[in-house]
């Protein structure tokens, strides 16, 4: 991090208090402009809002990025209420309720992303109520397993999609169907992937797959969609993925499939939102205490897993190992080792083990980075009722609060009377 | 499961709908009344919230148990608000920041249990500017590690308590600070045990300790706090704690204990959350689809890792397994194996895997058993903004809606004022 960086999350610790998420969203316009100059025109990025639903980041994205995808209703009207087009948004999900469906129909979305053949007939069932005709892209469980992939979903059964062994039949089944109309296919059957070489072979067992799928139901699809699995490096150990080699490696398929009549109307679309949004974040903790305890340095500080699960090795990974943290208030003094805890009454609360860091006082501010995709949404902020982190973007180095108030998820969402789509 | 505690449970996910918690407060009543029937009068309970602060169970707890341990200062002011006189509150925590301190201080609670001689001082330092002198109470970190718990904090480094062999040092430091006034001792070493032995033996250790710092500090204590570790069978293969046993084994030693001179106005607690509220909860979840993949049948629910955490191996243990679910909507069919996914795009959503259930069909509602500890506050209930899960009590089998709304950690803490304690 440079010193500029350092000052400036120190300043939003200093003005918003802490913890506090930071989303530079300077950093975010670098990265979407680094996938555009490697992958632009052959293909459009879709923001996966899981990775991070706040309002003003959304808002920044709508402008830069061609779709959205939501994987809950409340995330289809988080996109459309921050500027995406209802056309431009996308709707996955294997638990969808008969609701959601009506409610997506209803605001007129560009693409429902289709899990099973008992999914489109529910659809179906709901568009023709609605007296609409529903685009939907079929999501494909490939037979085939990804390698150097952080978790994979594909070559085993999932609930993700029709398996490929199914999908000439599952194809036949949904085109019957009067009031949904098939215009591509979705493929996402991995994710954090630092190796280059492996998103290539993936993405050519998508292309396959793609081909097929498009020969199977004689289409000339609208979208196709990369689950891209783009990863970023967590661990100090651990090296940039080089999407200037997925590039070299990739376009020239694209390219030659983009040459093809019938895919000459097609968007090819990255899907992507850890590797857009998490390398822009960061969680500030304050050092509220400290104490030494058989021969371990304590730090205690006033975030822990209630505020960033994943970072406590808490969401999907087996053994925790440390992410990379910043003593951002004093970086040039000398390097110790401590053992960084959270706020909580429970021995598994812990940030980091074992960790070297400039000298860490009490009142000193830590920065955990890579926390702007699966951070403050993806933890339970309500454990044992610490105060709520804020979250502050920094837009041309200059920081804005933008925490959301209030329980977003409690909005309500019904809306059955269709509106008429353009 | 009872055919009627099946059926209150299908009544209540018609009524408030799905996801939704369901806490029975006559089973937290009958709990209460067995451990009182094995530990009155040598023991009295203090409930931790941080196992579950729904304030209207809170309010229920408040009428049967002797203290309520907060390990937050918002945890203090659940508790007078719900009904403990603020003298009946403790507040433990490693990181408490110093508004907390002085919140919990002005606030008038009963102990302040200090987990470091930095802290002391800190605390001292705050009552000093208050005038007040406050009850606080020792945390100990055994040197031993207990056998047979789930998690076990002691006989290593760690973020509570001071060590034991500090115990000399830290109780002489205390004593020298004037506005602070040692009245007890805490030990917490471990957590869910089902193993009768094992916690006894820990008592066992919690005593020989106890003695001793009382003897350091040539203390009449007021309290002295058992960290109970009572654990409760989330697995099909575990059998319940024996508390019947646990009552033979330690009674003796207190009654002992309590017949000599220095013992004679000593509180002795049992601390504990789990073992109290944990079996008296249920969480329902809907199921929204179904699909076969490749041989495995999965059943899609409304409420996945983002509704509990806990239950679907998340939090804290390394394998998920199985906890205890039933088909409470149709309980008597034919059984067959299932895969239970929550509705989260991500593949780690998993609620159980080759599960065996009577027949599970959309719109069934399974009840997750042993819900009533760690579960909607300790999940991140904001991920993909899904609904928030209801909370609904039952008392004398009569449904209520317990669901709290907006996000309580937002609530004001300040009171810098000291407005002068009984």
């Amino acid at each position: 991090m440079t010193m500029a960086a350092r000052k400036a999350l120190v300043q939003v610790a200093k003005e918003f208090g802490t913890p506090a998420y930071v989303y530079d969203l300077d950093v975010v316009r670098a990265r979407l402009a680094d996938l555009a100059r490697v992958f632009a025109p052959h293909f459009s990025v879709s923001y996966a809002l899981k990775a991070n639903p706040n309002p003003t980041l959304l808002a920044s994205l709508a402008g830069q990025v061609a779709l959205a995808d939501a994987s809950s209703v409340a995330e289809v009207h988080r996109s459309t209420e921050a500027g995406f087009p209802a056309d431009r948004v996308t709707f996955s999900g294997p638990a969808k309720r008969p609701r959601e469906l009506r409610d997506a129909i209803s605001a007129c979305i560009g693409g429902l992303v289709l899990e099973s053949v008992r999914e489109a007939a529910e659809a179906n069932r709901i568009a023709a109520e609605l007296h609409v005709r529903q685009d939907v892209i079929l999501r494909i469980n490939p037979a085939t397993s990804p390698r150097h992939f952080g978790v994979s979903f594909s070559g085993k059964a999932s609930q993700f999609g029709v398996d490929e062994e199914e999908l000439s039949t599952a194809i036949e089944r949904i085109q019957s169907l009067n009031n949904l109309k098939l215009t591509g296919f979705h493929i996402y059957s991995g994710t954090n992937s630092l190796n280059a070489q492996a998103v290539s072979d993936n993405f050519a067992i998508f292309i396959r797959i793609f081909r097929r799928a498009c020969q199977l139901a004689e289409l000339r699809p609208a979208k196709l969609i990369f689950g891209s699995g783009f990863g970023i490096p967590y661990l100090a150990s651990e090296a940039e993925l080089d999407i200037d080699a997925i590039g070299r490696l990739v376009i020239p398929s694209i390219a030659e499939m983009r040459s093809e009549p019938v895919f000459a109307d097609t968007m090819f679309v990255l899907e992507m939102g850890r590797w857009i949004v998490g390398p822009a974040g960061w969680l500030l903790t304050s050092v509220v205490a400290e104490k030494l305890s058989r021969a371990v340095d304590f730090r205690m500080c006033d975030a822990g897993f209630n505020n960033h699960l994943a970072a406590c090795g808490m969401m999907g990974t087996v053994i925790r190992r440390n992410w990379r943290i910043e003593n951002v208030s004093n970086p040039d003094a000398a390097m110790h080792r401590y053992t960084l805890v959270g706020p909580l009454c429970t021995s598994i609360d812990v940030l980091a083990s074992d960790i070297e860091l400039p000298e860490v006082r009490v009142d000193d501010t830590l920065a955990i980075a890579n926390s702007g995709a699966y951070g403050l949404t993806a933890s339970p902020t309500r454990f044992i009722s610490h105060p709520e982190p804020a979250e502050i973007v920094l837009i041309d180095g200059a920081a804005r609060d933008a925490t959301e108030r209030g329980s977003p998820a409690e909005k309500p969402v019904v809306r059955d009377q269709h509106r008429g789509c353009r």
